[in-house]
């Protein structure tokens, strides 16, 4: 269920952000166009509901039906941020824990729910998910300007191109001058989308030490995500777990 | 819920026909963009089954989301049928009962559930729900061709542009000798989409008795959902389910 509605909000994220990679793959909206996108997206999302229907537990419906909404609610906060310099962290961290956080925290906390266990064991779980989303947006917004696309997998520069708000980009514009303020603000406002405006981007970026202060804060909610774990004894589950977190974060590099 | 449904298909269809009308008006993704229209709804469509979970009550849930699966696989295979001219009925038939009718009959079949009556009642409902929603369709299949923007309150000749394979087509093609056929195979495929096309179409539709035809199976599915209603006594209810029939097909004229 949870890979159903991961993969329908995929769908519907690259035809939103009009993204041509994926995976290191061809996105689905660039192979068969974005009106089977859009419905293949819906019909993966109504399955999935149709299969935790069938399931027949209410409690898990409601975790993963709440989730599903802060999600799309976050997707259309963000489609607003969009070309918004004035979006502050706080906003950003919002935004980002709307997205596949949400996802991830449902995720662990409805496998507390199948197994029967105590709310604390639920919230743990939860919690653990949704630091580890967090931790992996944040790397994933750093590499959009770190990376190429072979190791990344996706576009190089499609947040830069698309005028996304990412932490990089208000840490650089908080961190920087005037005149960088004014690079920044037409460059999210679609003004200045060379690739010499991505080198210059990726300049100043470098210089405010923004990249490497994202990785930082990834690094530290990664280490939250790992310590929400703390009440459960050591398994090899739990080691799983942990090295999730680990990956997520040594993917950057 | 139900709404809430139907009008997240409504902002998708619109995206994936690229129409610019709706009920007299512009559409949303003429107005805001297609992004805002495919995550607002999305946003709707989880809103949806997050009241419905509310709600509690797993029966209307599975009904509810059987059709959501139903229609967004229905709407699948209608974009997989566009520009195929070898579109049978049969298959029309399908089509469009995966559609609005599939909604129809699953909200109306909700309100047996929520009233607690039998199964019987719940099928007289259901059959009445579809058979109204097949009707509409077919009016509206039929009147994309027939009326204007005005009264219609959507773009005239549509779906002859976006190759839909509709029941007015597929009569005509029938009918028609192979000089027709040839006509019709190119405009579906895309390359006869013009004003005069359209008018030519037009004139192919009124010889062949296509548009009246279609208005006539709108009746005899209309006159089903009105026969579903029989086990029900005489009501100002009922009398409002009749009218509704009636308005679904006299909005051709």
């Amino acid at each position: 269920m949870v890979e159903f509605i991961h993969t329908a909000t995929l769908l519907h994220d690259d035809v939103v952000d009009h993204s041509d990679l994926r995976r290191g793959r061809k996105t689905a909206n660039v192979i068969w166009g974005n009106s089977a996108s859009v419905l293949v997206g819906d019909f993966l999302f109504s399955r999935a509901f149709e299969l935790m229907v069938e399931d027949g537990s209410l409690k898990v419906l409601k975790i993963l039906s709440n989730a599903s909404a802060v999600i799309s609610e976050g997707e259309v906060n963000q489609l607003t941020a969009q070309r918004q310099v004035a979006t502050s962290e706080d906003q950003y961290l919002d935004i980002i824990g709307a997205k596949t956080a949400a996802l991830f925290a449902a995720a662990c906390r409805i496998s507390a729910v199948i197994a029967e266990r105590d709310e604390t064991v639920e919230m743990a779980l939860d919690s653990y998910g949704r630091n580890l989303g967090i931790a992996f947006q944040l790397v994933d917004d750093a590499i959009d300007y770190a990376s190429d696309a072979e190791t990344m997998g996706k576009g190089v520069g499609d947040d830069f191109r698309d005028g996304k708000m990412t932490l990089p980009v208000i840490l650089a514009m908080a961190r920087g001058d005037e005149v960088d303020r004014t690079f920044w603000k037409d460059a999210m406002e679609g003004r200045r989308v060379s690739d010499d405006d991505l080198a210059h981007a990726k300049t100043l970026l470098d210089g405010t030490r923004a990249i490497a202060d994202t990785f930082e804060k990834a690094r530290l909610y990664g280490q939250r995500a790992i310590d929400a774990l703390g009440i459960f004894p050591a398994s090899k589950a739990k080691a799983a777990l942990i090295e999730a977190v680990e990956f997520a974060i040594a993917r950057a590099y």
